[in-house]
């Protein structure tokens, strides 16, 4: 089984795309993720995966909170291009974005964003190339309610987006 | 917060509709779920997220294999109620419905799906009323490359379905 042929059968899962971020001593920063999701209702845990390279992987190891925002349809390549193809460690991605830090002390970015909910670490999972953090949901707020999410086959197919190499699939 | 204004903020997130199916020493049984996501590339791994109540659960638990089928939009109430609201415990969920048996030992369901996955579970963790099955892919096939995947959003809005009590999450 070739590799294409293994992308191809995983390309129908379904996904949305989600800014996540976290702050640790001063330091902030962001990412493009497609994988966040709820694990259990009881109370409420979400994981995410986050690749190892990444900064915000370094700062949510050390901060032990993220923040996921779901991204609504509006949310342009541009925008989504600061924080999905850039690294924070040369750049600010929050200098022209509006924010506020949530209760948890994470930036919660309210451009293009239908929600936002803030995540307290509980287990750290080695899953290879990326790490799982998966934590209770401590808050949660409605950004947008009208605004339609964003599916990772529309970012493909209508905003005409690419994959990044650190991404937990291939295109 | 309330548990509705958590629900709220959560139901935000993006998911798709999945029958998983497993075997294990002549027994087999497949659920629906909306948690099956990749999570590393290379290799390519998926987690899943099932009830621990569930059958589907202890027959993963023991045979170590899984298979994800995406459904597609054509899977109606009455398909998606056999293998999402009744218990194999008592009732044989492939009687009626089109399979094969795959790779690694899984019932491929062919109708209403778009591909199909099979796994090979290397990880287990134990997320409280959940347990997250990761594992790596071992075999994948396209089953219906042209139809369109049902999203949970689709599932509510327009299939007009209901979230069971056994879900990662609250409707």
């Amino acid at each position: 089984m070739t590799p294409e042929e293994i992308n191809k059968g995983l390309s129908y899962i379904t996904y949305g795309l989600y800014i996540v971020t976290t702050a640790y001593d001063g330091q902030k920063n962001g990412m493009i993720v497609n994988t966040v999701f709820q694990v259990t209702a009881q109370p409420a845990r979400v994981a995410i995966s986050v690749n190892k390279q990444c900064l915000t992987h370094e700062l949510i190891s050390k901060s032990g909170v993220f923040a996921a925002m779901p991204l609504d349809e509006s949310a342009t390549l541009p925008f989504i291009g600061t924080f999905g193809f850039r690294t924070g460690r040369t750049f600010d991605k929050f200098a022209k974005i509006p924010y506020e830090i949530g209760f948890l002390g994470c930036p919660i970015v309210k451009e293009h964003t239908l929600s936002y909910l803030e995540v307290e670490v509980q287990q750290t999972i080695d899953v290879g190339t990326h790490t799982l953090f998966i934590g209770e949901v401590k808050d949660v707020g409605v950004l947008n309610a009208d605004a339609k999410a964003m599916t990772y086959d529309y970012y493909h197919h209508v905003i005409k987006g690419k994959t990044p190499a650190r991404a937990t699939h291939i295109s």
